[in-house]
């Protein structure tokens, strides 16, 4: 196998589990189904590719990270205003719904990943602590933990309902996108509200 | 096998299951395994009392409904304020964490559910459908809809977090109810907040 080939391999198997993933549930997914569903004809492939399901899962998580991580150095707005930080939160991760399109699987597949013992403790480090979140100095204390972890609930979550709807009702492009800034602005909003409660 | 011993049996496995779900996730727990863990000599025994997987998660989740709902009939303050309502849904759900003790396993094991594709509609109905809270006559439109979605993933996910931190931490009872009562206090907070923003 070429390493052209390995690449490509590579990324259909993580965006083939990441579907099955998100409408079928971990459970109801083996590896071997992934390795088929993304046309793999050695049985092992997805072995050979990962060492095994929670590394597809962390690697999948990493390419989705990236991503929201260019969108957030490219909002080059100062950090000054308390608003500012909860924007540069939260837009991040709309602007990247917004650029998967509909049908997409990444919230769905996310919301179960933060729920998940082996994986969870993982997904929050794997959000939180990149370059961009880190500049933005968090607040210690009980308060700002649990607002962070208020924060951090409703945009994994509400963009998980949101994802689901949309895959239902498969509406045309500007209509996702609007509904999605619709969402991140409630959210905006909603956090903005509970910092202040 | 008799009455009472197949009402022990159920019980058992349910217990079992549930800590299992919540402490090793859905998809790392086979039916075989829940058997097994709770001491059923019968290979089929979890099949024998539950006709599958879902049918015994939905039995864990009726009988936690069922004790919550006791809990909320049981508030009898009028229904005059806006405020009472957030208190009614909220508080009933926290003496349900009080009255379970600590390590629990029911709050982890419900996050799961709730973003299980095969279950996830059939959790929101079983916890919403109930006769105490089709009494509170929830608004209707999109503001009211985001914000009762927003008020169930809070709810449900800091609830999973703060169970995960105590079965870690081990705290003594009184320690653990004062945790449940704050959190509680800061969700009924932050659900006022949510719905004047």
């Amino acid at each position: 196998m070429t390493t052209r080939q390995a690449v490509v391999a590579r990324g259909l198997i993580m965006r083939t589990a990441e579907r099955l993933y998100a409408t079928h549930g971990f459970a109801a997914v083996s590896i071997r189904q992934i390795g088929e569903a993304a046309g793999q004809r050695n049985k092992s492939a997805v072995q050979y590719h990962f060492s095994g399901r929670d590394d597809l899962i962390k690697a999948i998580l990493a390419e989705h990270a990236e991503a929201i991580e260019r969108h957030r150095l490219a909002l080059t707005a100062p950090d000054g205003e308390p608003g500012d930080r909860i924007h540069r939160f939260v837009l991040p991760r709309i602007e990247h719904h917004i650029d998967l399109g509909t049908p997409s699987w990444y919230g769905r597949f996310l919301a179960q990943v933060t729920v998940e013992p082996a994986l969870r403790e993982y997904a929050v480090q794997a959000h939180l602590n990149t370059p961009s979140l880190r500049g933005l100095r968090l607040d210690h204390g009980a308060a700002a933990t649990r607002h962070r972890d208020m924060t951090r609930q409703l945009i994994v979550h509400m963009s998980a309902e949101l994802e689901m709807e949309l895959a239902r009702e498969q509406p045309p492009p500007e209509m996702a996108a609007a509904a999605w800034r619709r969402l991140g602005a409630d959210l905006v909003t909603a956090i903005g509200a509970l910092q202040r409660a």
